[in-house]
């Protein structure tokens, strides 16, 4: 999925993207052409900006003003993609979504450097928007994400985290960046309480659902699609849903355990196979579904406009995306 | 120099310090023992506190209110401390103030994640503060941060900078925080915005006036006190101020140049040895007291009291310590 094939159904915000990306580009250190390069590469990585798409789309909720909308937007993706970039140096990643990485192209130092540059930013933008009730959910944000990547690394390859761990950590992950985007659009614009809530719910939602999909793609996707192999978190280490769900059905016996313990190749591909042959994704994805509906249900109190369309046609895209 | 021996000169907010280090012990994530230690590690290897009492000393010249001064204390002895961390796996250092860094012990991975764990933390600090024009001040300050740092390490191995580039990257490197610390405490403390300058001002050139002393130290210090050889700065390719006069004094032929042109063994040698046996080293001194004195004389619209003092003694301290 590119970003031209997701801006289609970002509706009202379509026109004013482009604004957050050239935002975006106008933060390149162009002194330093070799790191100006680097944060190009990683920025391009991102793709399909569908945080700086919320945090739009609920500014429509109020007062529709981009000159603090568009810092927001920017804020968000930035802090997104430091947090890729410092996850690939903490990962020693060679490539993410079938591209180099950073950390591969220029070495850990340039990288952790340009991560913190753009966390640097990050922190500068959304001080633009003046809101100090947007800053603290921020900062709130920055604590979650950062918990979260400690307690994804600390459990890698620490057999027995059940499901519960798994959506406590997703939740810090991915669906409180998702939850920031949507509440902070909609702070921003000063749209009432109710909907400043219904939004953090549904970007919460939302985000959970994407990344459970992200996880079922691992194992399910086309591997030049998605420009990684089938079960590439497996082989780093990490459980995710489908892992955990084959683990819970053969508790005894079951080649996640054996892979856990050592037996890598043929454990791994037995993982995979039993994964692939059985039920497990659809199961997954019906959890996904769960969460696209929870998310949907919280867009109950907002108005009948075009926006609340694109919320909605956004949450079906995000579990219907093939990469 | 110690905590303990530096805390002697920090007059009516010594007792006051310890809120701070129980507010950063507490920050540990103590649900993983590995990342705890590693935090303790830096923490205990940051030493003289010298930000945080300036903060709370400013703090003095208004509403001296400890549930704000404390978290901004904290906030900014966290982002110093998160640089310094960063700055180590950048620098791929081995030891820092003769301790092995976090990333010798640790590896660069859990370096990273520490790192960003308390840059968040700082970020999450500095919001506690409830003042958007502090937390504007602590972005700006972060983003020169960030901006000194992408400058020092491209200019690594340069040969060719000047004076005038050093006293800009350790502007941004070193400066701008103590600016930040003074100037935050003052701003915290609701101080008038007269005194709130002053202590920009002071901070600013006292930060300058350490930073120099630093540079100084690496070549004068004792090794054992220091924790580091002599030239070290050098050895990593970083032109300080006393280089920078040898460089200039002998425009042709020097040893540093040659250095820098790959004959590393000898030249080294010879650079640190017309380094010492020349005035460079008082040359520089005199540099570091200029500032010394910018930062007292940015002190005359404080009205006469405890604090003023302190921060009298304190600027004669940063130019007199001898590690």
């Amino acid at each position: 999925m590119n970003s031209q094939a997701a801006s289609g159904v970002y509706g009202p915000v379509r026109d004013d993207l482009p604004r957050v990306e050239t935002l975006l580009q106008s933060l390149r250190p162009n002194e330093f052409p070799f790191l100006a390069r680097i944060m190009n590469h990683v920025l391009e990585a991102g793709g399909k900006r569908i945080r700086p798409a919320l945090a739009l789309l609920a500014g429509k909720l109020g007062n529709y003003d981009l000159d603090h909308l568009v810092p927001l937007a920017a804020s968000i993706e930035l802090l997104h993609t430091a947090t890729l970039v410092h996850d690939d140096v903490i990962d020693n990643a060679p490539t993410r979504r079938g591209r180099p990485t950073a950390n591969a192209l220029a070495g850990n130092a340039a990288t952790v450097m340009v991560g913190d540059y753009m966390f640097a930013h990050a922190a500068e933008l959304v001080a633009r928007t003046g809101n100090i009730d947007v800053i603290r959910l921020f900062a709130d944000t920055l604590m979650e994400m950062a918990t979260g990547e400690l307690h994804q690394d600390m459990s890698a390859y620490a057999y027995g985290e059940g499901t519960r761990d798994y959506f406590n950590r997703i939740a810090g992950k991915t669906a409180s960046l998702f939850a920031t985007a949507a509440k902070g659009g909609a702070m921003v614009a000063g749209a009432p309480d109710e909907q400043v809530e219904a939004l953090r719910a549904y970007g919460e939602s939302l985000g959970m659902a994407f990344q459970i999909v992200d996880d079922i793609l691992d194992f399910s996707g086309d591997a030049d699609e998605m420009g990684k192999p089938a079960g590439s978190d497996l082989m780093q280490g990490t459980l995710t849903l489908p892992s955990l769900i084959l683990i819970e059905r053969y508790p005894a016996n079951n080649p996640v355990k054996r892979y856990f313990s050592g037996h890598r190749t043929e454990s791994l591909r037995r993982s995979l196979a039993m994964i692939r042959e059985s039920n497990i994704l659809e199961e997954s994805f019906n959890v996904a579904v769960d969460f696209r509906d929870r998310a949907l249900a919280s867009l109950e109190v907002i108005p009948a406009s075009e926006t609340k369309e694109t919320l909605t046609d956004i949450a079906y895209w995000v579990t219907q995306r093939r990469s």
